[in-house]
């Protein structure tokens, strides 16, 4: 078969040029005689693959200098507990926005090692709104404010960055789950006092995570706190106090690589806009399909979407598949259809996309 | 460059099948229009693939039938952690025996979570021993006692399974650290409660730990255990709780059929002996070089040893990496020079080895 337009959620479709790269370099990485999965990581040329990447993410992202850059294990799960476990420190209770399946399972996940205030549900909306910066209700002194900015299964994103300035609580450090989102628009890192993200939707490979942490966060973590999860020491380490995940790394630097020749992180939010576009609108236009979603908060990334008439979904994904359209099917708990369109996706996917949608629709409408 | 003879502690030497068919099915994996990386860990083609690599593992190491395999993350670092969390249950004790730095920092990470028995300690020969079974002295009633059976660093290995019967304790589970040998011998799994090993030695790519884990030490998990390194839950889930390190088990996978190709793990076995033979018995008949440890507990997988002169450790290197001969510098804490002889190591590596050992001997010597 040739390649298809992979629409999976995660792990999810990689460039191309990168997984070509990869493959020419499995045997021989520039002229070390070995590949890049069998380097040690404390030898020269897996450290210049890992600082590099780390300088591209940076460069990306305009990551200030007071933000540490650690590559982890255990993906977004993990976090929902080492996340806690780090950061509570003498504080009892933090704070969390609710907006669909992920942040629900971070908060729950949260509630074992402290207490969780919840500030904000989306709930009453079925998950099809998130609710504004200005309806959160912080608590007293929260050890920090937790939101997930796009939710994967929903399809809900949060337009801006939270800064909570504007309702008066800069002092509280917003913990940000940007897994199916980080590098597909621009955002102001300052905003937060910790990003983090499972590689395996808009970066790399799962078994990556990226945490991007402010500096003075560092240090809080509970004697519960396993030491290769403690950030403190995994920043001091520079992310080599347990063997890292190092084909992953690469992997996820070949790919800022990439975003670097496709203009950046500004150039790929024009893309992903024109992308998301192009779909919503289709959608909105179409009287067989339709998002559920506010639009002032549909995902530019995960587009969930049904068919008016639901006896037809397997005739739609059958058909999909034949047309080389993967991985439609709608995550469980929401059912119907869903598209991830992540950085990887170019538009013509997208198009061959709509294409398809019309065509069905013509076909059994 | 042409490919070299590695031979690094890990991440180490793959076999040059494995990254070949991994390089040819970077872009399409058996026509499914995607590379592994791409897929949905929830998709029929990587369950597939994570199901064939659990079975060939099992068929490896004959793993009875009440055994879990579970795909996890962290590292053996993090497993320091997430036993103690996941077994010491209502019991308040495990049990340590001592026989190198990584076993050490095994019993400290420990020592955070309950209290730790030290049941035999190597120090007192420099490390260059292994206290045997009949020495340990297990408490009244650990949860488990904890024993590396081969010390990456240090070079020694247990030449035999742990059979706690022998000093009639044979209710406490045994939890084995085999990161660093496993599947270079025959084991007879039963022996165990617990063994795990991070993959980037003997299996695969770093970021995927290996955990064998016998039934009924599922569900004790301490309430500060993280949900996604909780083995019940893990275990339940299929080792898809959270995302698998997808691409790391599908190169396990590919390993482990390469294993069989070769014969399995008594073949394997045959051919370890042969290589370590090989080296240590040149080294123990030279004037130029050294192994330190006690013949009974030398290790087949990792190999430290000494130029007499020091001071010619440098020019070894030098000359080493020029004949095509590398990462044979020796770990910090150690000195002098290590061979590390994986499963992917032929012995043609290790002759090329001793050729260059006897050549450079015969040069300053």
């Amino acid at each position: 078969m040739s390649r298809v337009w992979n629409f999976s959620a995660g792990p999810a479709a990689l460039p191309e040029e990168v997984l070509r790269q990869a493959a020419e370099e499995m045997l021989d990485w520039h002229g070390a005689g070995m590949g890049v999965m069998e380097m040690s990581h404390r030898g020269k040329e897996f450290i210049s693959i890992a600082e590099q990447a780390e300088a591209d993410l940076r460069e990306l992202l305009a990551v200030p200098a007071d933000y540490r850059v650690l590559f982890m294990q255990g993906g977004a799960i993990a976090e929902n507990a080492i996340i806690p476990l780090n950061l509570l420190g003498e504080r009892d209770t933090a704070d969390y926005v609710l907006t669909g399946s992920w942040s629900v399972k971070s908060a729950k996940e949260a509630a074992r090692y402290g207490k969780v205030n919840l500030a904000a549900s989306a709930e009453a909306s079925g998950w099809t709104s998130v609710p504004v910066l200005e309806s959160w209700q912080l608590s007293a002194d929260p050890a920090y404010l937790f939101v997930c900015t796009n939710e994967t299964i929903g399809g809900v994103e949060y337009a801006a960055d939270p800064d909570l300035a504007r309702i008066g609580r800069a002092e509280v450090p917003v913990v940000a789950d940007m897994s199916s989102h980080i590098l597909s628009r621009v955002i102001d890192v300052s905003r937060y006092g910790l990003i983090f993200g499972g590689a395996q939707k808009n970066i790399g490979p799962a078994g990556l995570t990226i945490v991007i942490v402010r500096e003075d966060l560092l240090g809080r973590a509970s004697p519960h706190c396993p030491t290769a999860f403690d950030y403190k020491t995994v920043a001091e380490a520079g992310s080599m106090y347990n063997t890292p995940p190092t084909y992953a790394i690469y992997i996820a630097g070949l790919v800022f690589q990439w975003l670097k020749r496709q203009g950046g992180v500004a150039a790929m939010e024009a893309r992903n806009i024109a992308k998301a576009r192009l779909l919503y609108d289709y959608l909105d236009g179409s009287d067989f399909y339709e998002n559920r979603i506010d639009p002032v908060c549909r995902s530019r990334m995960n587009v969930p979407f049904f068919l008016k008439n639901e006896a037809l979904n397997d005739a739609f994904l059958t058909g999909a598949r034949e047309a080389g359209l993967l991985q439609l099917k709608g995550h469980k708990s929401v059912g119907g259809m869903r598209a991830s369109i992540y950085n990887a996706m170019p538009i013509e996917g997208v198009a061959a996309l709509v294409d398809y949608l019309k065509t069905f629709a013509a076909r059994h409408g």
